[in-house]
């Protein structure tokens, strides 16, 4: 099976011009197949402010109401994924920028309301690999805004590391499938205080004893939920870390396995 | 040869919520394989009024600037074509969106500055027919918003109707291509104030006699002008009229011939 790399990069990538540029030409250098997932940046809450839309947010989660998703709609798949995808062109890496409403390629239900309604939220419920993988043998590097869609004509504003995530498994069934998580740290921390006290290798046994003991900081146990879930679907290895390690070998990051 | 339609809407059709609709479902009954351009319609305008910025305009003609940029790539890539997207789905019509910087579909260079400055504002160069043939013939339906990009990193503004006759000669040499430009209008008409007086047929030589005797609206030349460049390149079919013609045979329209 030929390897496919996904890489996710989070608002604090996006947020720099410098650090986007730098990570892009990075990301345009990987030699595998790949694929982009990116997430929003300080935009779309900009431009809310601008309009004098209110983000709503509730124990720390955005609710996304109509205003919002069109917003994030023109943030996140227009501005910010047509200016990658021209980067990566001119990089010649031919990137096509995409959100799960095109060629259907993420199709998620609206998040069900139990205590919170987060509003026009999806959760993912497959996606539609065999395009994904035309469009990868072609040697086409897919680039997705985290938007997906119901079938029923309805935006969903999605998690960006569940559709990293999402993308993995679905994908790891054709290709030998790499997640890589870049954020602001180093990886997974045992001091959250101390950014070098990366924690360089977690099985499930020990995330389960680090869970226990509270060592794991909280905003990080959702994402790395993700991880084991994506390691015991077919996804061969998972990795967090820095953007730079895409390009550098010997960068301190977490290795995730099974 | 496999059939191919083109069809273009514009502004008017985008600003009417019902009349979009309306338009979108008969768009997903089309039976042929089919791509559709959109213009961009009032919200960029209305966007750049709400943050205060000003729209330039010369000779009729609006200038790109940066700001504007951002704008029209937030709502006509974003917005618009991911809402078109999603809606087009719904109807299980595989709709994709994409700019001209998506798989360098529409390659373009920013107009070169001569009495006027338009900004960026992009003259179309070549258009990747492979790569939209594999996704016409695995039955996916490309939507392009009206932006393409100079490969250089740089997204462009584009007049859609360019757009439209550029994709269609294009391809020209792989499907047997009609081009459809649905507007307000029935037609071509001998008398601009009387929506009835729609020339039926319009061939190379009527035209000149129309252009000479000063009978066709100025606003209308530039887009004659584009369909005769597109049949003298091997676009067999050339159609102008409201949208209900892609749907109702009968309807009053201008069909152009060489």
């Amino acid at each position: 099976m030929r390897k496919l790399k996904i890489i996710k990069i989070g608002g604090n990538v996006i947020n720099d011009k410098q650090e986007l540029e730098s990570f892009l030409n990075d990301f345009s250098d990987v030699d595998t197949l790949k694929i982009l997932v990116h997430g929003g940046g300080k935009r779309a809450t900009e431009l809310s402010a601008t309009l004098g839309l209110e983000t709503k947010m509730i124990g720390g989660r955005r609710v996304t109401d109509e205003a919002s998703l069109e917003i994030v709609t023109m943030v996140y798949a227009g501005l910010l994924n047509k200016n990658i995808v021209a980067k990566l062109q001119a990089n010649n890496c031919n990137a096509i920028g995409l959100t799960g409403a095109d060629a259907n390629m993420i199709l998620a239900h609206k998040r069900i309301v139990k205590d919170i309604d987060y509003g026009f939220v999806g959760d993912v419920d497959r996606i539609e690999k065999d395009t994904l993988a035309l469009l990868l043998n072609h040697k086409i590097t897919p680039v997705f805004a985290a938007i997906t869609h119901n079938k029923k004509g309805q935006l969903l504003n999605t998690n960006a590391d569940t559709i990293a995530s999402e993308l993995a498994k679905g994908l790891s069934g054709i290709f030998d499938v790499e997640l890589i998580y870049c954020f602001e740290k180093k990886g997974v921390l045992l001091n959250i205080e101390d950014d070098d006290s990366v924690i360089e290798e977690i099985n499930k046994e020990k995330y389960e004893s680090l869970k226990k003991d509270q060592i794991i900081a909280e905003g990080m146990l959702p994402k790395l939920e993700n991880c084991f879930e994506s390691l015991e679907n077919g996804v061969k290895k998972v990795i967090i870390g820095k953007p730079e390690l895409i390009r550098k070998s010997g960068i301190k990051h977490t290795s995730l396995t099974l």
